[in-house]
């Protein structure tokens, strides 16, 4: 397997089967995607994805992730009508983590908070935000 | 142990302990914190921490990770100098992800990138860019 990524000089290409097979996935063949808002920047969640669900986003443009809880496929929105369009996707250094930039349709969390990461904590614990 | 974060109206509270405890670790005891530029919102990278990790982040403001590789403490900037100022800590609706904004001294990625997300990914395949 080449090295993805750590040494690759700028503007190096790989296929996509090739970036595929070079993507770090744990144990249960899942891979961390971070969602984040691409007009504003605000991070809106994280979730995961396998081999077949990052096939699925990349070909129709709308974020579909790996549901542990549920074990299946998740579109996002599917059911909420709250779906993101995919606007770009990026892998990082070591190609363990996907950085998802996307237009999400109303709010991302089920909460139907903006974004999922509404629980601010400090030195003397948490407190649950409205945002 | 009670419900964190998903049933909680906002302005609830939780001592740290509380929240630790009821923060959702994978089976190696890490959770994914998600960086973030305070300033800017860009994501700089995704690293894992412990619960003695967040400890000691929210206690010193530096950002302190688990290394999985190295298997230790992993003071963001220690041999670098490129350290992250904590300006807040969040966690999300299920408790099972971090989210750090920081003040990031110098780049965040070893590859002296500004972030580790310079690999952009689309239905082609992979591209390596310079940022």
């Amino acid at each position: 397997m080449f090295k993805l990524l750590e040494e690759a000089p700028d503007g190096t290409q790989r296929t996509l089967d090739e970036t595929l097979a070079a993507l770090r996935y744990n144990a249960d063949g899942l891979i961390p995607a971070i969602a984040q808002q691409a007009a504003t920047k605000e991070v809106l969640m994280m979730a995961w994805m396998n081999e077949a669900s990052i096939r699925e986003t990349l070909a129709t443009g709308q974020v579909c992730y790996w549901s542990r809880s549920r074990q299946t496929y998740w579109r996002k929105g599917e059911s909420s009508g709250h779906v993101q369009k995919l606007v770009e996707m990026r892998t990082d250094c070591d190609g363990d983590t996907l950085l998802l930039l996307v237009n999400q349709t109303g709010p991302a969390c089920h909460t139907n908070r903006n974004n999922c990461f509404y629980n601010a904590m400090d030195a003397s614990g948490l407190t649950v935000s409205s945002t």
